[in-house]
């Protein structure tokens, strides 16, 4: 099998065969593919994309590459969720425990932020003592006896995928549907979870800016799901506006144990009991507890607190909090009709809740908190945003993000939250 | 600068600024753009193109890259030829004395061959004691001596291109009409010629198989002579079936010696006389001595002799020869209407005359004989062919490519040897 030879394919529009995805992938795993040529091929399928058969074969080489947890000894049914990515997106915080706490085990392994979205792993790591770091022996005993664990990825699974992304990331070849979803999809399946709901942002502050190609992108991750026995539910939801009212690491955390106490912002427990439900039905426990009564009577609230210290982190330790404030005020009064996600999440990065660089640190207590959302009526003169930093130096470049960032007595034509819903 | 924008830029089918260009170039070649990041930006080209003040750019930064040679004090005009390579293209050892021997230098700096058209510098190497590489200092005295050298490009010449050049040729990314233009005319004005004719070769046997694609690389080559101050004309030239009676290194030397000598096969006389008086004329000398006439009269021989022996090589040696032969007969009688250029270059390689990897040798003596050429006739029981190789082994292997490569009492409807003819 020669690398040039499937290069020069994809790059003149053919469909690769099965075992020649298979091959590449392999020996790319193996070190025995140079990255340069992975990068020209990876350009190729960004240019000339992948059929269905094609991103299908490529998943599953990635999930080969390397080891699959498997979770059918538990004595419950697992399920996991996976966002592609939006600005305040803290769902999975109050989420994991919900549907714990309504009898399916969620075994979720997640990532870390780059840019203007903030990672869940960077969200949890804000709390004293929590890390993200377990053994496979480790997960499975969190899992077994919390019933959810969030935890990194260890270096086994899908290590394809792992030098893929890394690849992909400094060759300008990320903007590819089936190299998303293939990347996404092949961690998602190694985790080992029986059902998969996709939470698919669309607008402004999430990576697919339209709703056709959010759709397209869901299709094809509920099709490669399909394909490898894993039932999987895609839905498109809104990224136009931040979700509920904090941005930022320990600030997504507050907002989150909010929700877990049976209050915090009305999207964030719409879209948290929206998705759980998803997560169960998926799981094949349609007639489990309600997650929106697991978020009133507190059982998911035990669930989050066991499942912090089971990974080390004390659930009543105060969260970290910047050094410095300031207020942002409205200059004029009316009502708010837009707020535009992706500039509060560069405001954000840029007060330090984000990294740059991989490497980078993250500042926990860093951020921005909403006082006003779309719909609601702001006075000239009062707050609209609060910054939080470390660094007051920080304020001014984060300020400038945020002067075009909303409107006031706009057109207001909000999107639903959930937009469209995606099954096999 | 940031590469992943400029990778950004060109896979979204964006003009690449000037300095964008320049940078993008010399981190390259300085080390401090990394392989996959080149290959990226590289496939984006193929897909995207380049327009033509990008390629003038992209050829003026690799050209920058290195050093520049300069003849201007020669007391003569310099010109030189570059073929884009074909079947049987021996034309360079002919036409470098005749030009030379007709009052212009000519600095070749020329390349080994890699697949189914060899390389100048392979043929002359099949001279006993002949050395390709010089020194700059000894490139210039032989220029200045002998008013003709042929030499490798020495790794201060466009080193950009030579890493991108290796680069291209592993990753998929040849194929792209800029990236060939602009690595061609690097290595042509870095080695300081005054003026310059391409022969861009059209055919089975050429890498450019239409006339399109040849027109257009042609137009794109003499575009960047002309940005770059130095005079350039393109003939595009048939490449169906091979040039002369000889493929193979030594095979195609002797044929060389026998045009100096004022015989040879008519098309490698036709064509070097017509490439001879495009150079001459494109030097600013065109009421100069015919070369023609340099061919009859022996003073061609004489500046090829002084040449070979200024490089180290005996014109007196006898040329190495293959250790076994074998003819293969025509099968019927007739005209011969066809014979495919690129399956006889095929046939050559196999026999040992070229190489898969650059660091393999090749076998001097190696290579086919053409006993006839389309338009001649043929005898059943006739020899077509005749086969030179070290080991008689290949023989088989080099058959095979022959038998579909020639057609008798099909259609004869051949080009004429120059197409058409490009200048600024």
């Amino acid at each position: 099998m020669d690398v040039i030879d499937i290069i020069v394919a994809k790059r003149d529009g053919a469909e690769l065969a099965p075992d020649q995805i298979d091959w590449v992938i392999g020996a790319y795993a193996r070190g025995e593919v140079p990255d340069e040529q992975m990068a020209a091929l990876c350009m190729a399928i960004v240019w000339r994309g992948m059929t269905a058969a094609e991103v299908s074969r490529w998943t599953e080489a990635m999930l080969r590459s390397g080891e699959r947890l498997d979770f059918s000894d538990l004595g419950r049914p697992t399920t996991d969720k996976h966002s592609t990515g939006g600005v305040g997106d803290k769902i999975t915080l109050a989420l994991t425990p919900a549907v714990a706490a309504c009898g399916a085990a969620v075994p979720q392994l997640s990532g870390r932020g780059l840019g203007h979205t903030g990672g869940t792993l960077d969200k949890l790591e804000s709390i004293p003592g929590w890390r993200a770091s377990l053994t496979p022996g480790e997960m499975r005993g969190v899992l077994r006896d919390v019933g959810a664990v969030v935890c990194a990825a260890g270096p086994g699974l899908a290590p394809a995928d792992r030098r893929l992304y890394a690849l992909r990331d400094v060759t300008g070849t990320v903007e590819s549907i089936p190299l998303i979803a293939s990347s996404i999809m092949s961690k998602k399946l190694a985790e080992g979870t029986g059902a998969l709901v996709l939470d698919v942002k669309v607008g402004s502050g999430a990576f697919m800016r339209d709703t056709a190609s959010a759709r397209e992108l869901a299709r094809t991750m509920v099709g490669i799901g399909r394909d490898h026995g894993v039932g999987t539910v895609a839905l498109l939801t809104a990224m136009e506006a931040p979700l509920g009212r904090a941005v930022g690491n320990a600030l997504e955390v507050a907002e989150a144990v909010e929700v877990l106490a049976g209050g915090g912002p009305e999207d964030v427990v719409e879209l948290t009991v929206t998705l759980a439900r998803e997560m169960l039905a998926a799981a094949g426990l349609p007639g489990a507890k309600d997650p929106a009564d697991a978020l009133r009577d507190g059982s998911a609230m035990d669930v989050w607190r066991r499942m912090v210290a089971a990974q080390g982190g004390d659930p009543d330790a105060p969260l970290p909090v910047a050094a410095e404030r300031r207020q942002v005020l409205a200059a004029e009064s009316g009502l708010l009709t837009r707020l535009d996600a992706r500039a509060v999440g560069l405001a954000a990065w840029r007060l330090g809740a984000g990294r740059a660089r991989k490497e980078d640190p993250v500042v926990p207590g860093a951020g921005v908190t909403l006082h006003v959302k779309p719909g609601e009526e702001v006075r000239a003169g009062a707050p609209l945003f609060t910054l939080h930093a470390d660094d007051p130096r920080r304020f001014d470049h984060a300020a400038q993000a945020l002067e075009r960032a909303y409107e006031i007595d706009g057109g207001y034509d909000p999107l639903p939250l959930v937009i469209d819903r995606i099954d096999g």
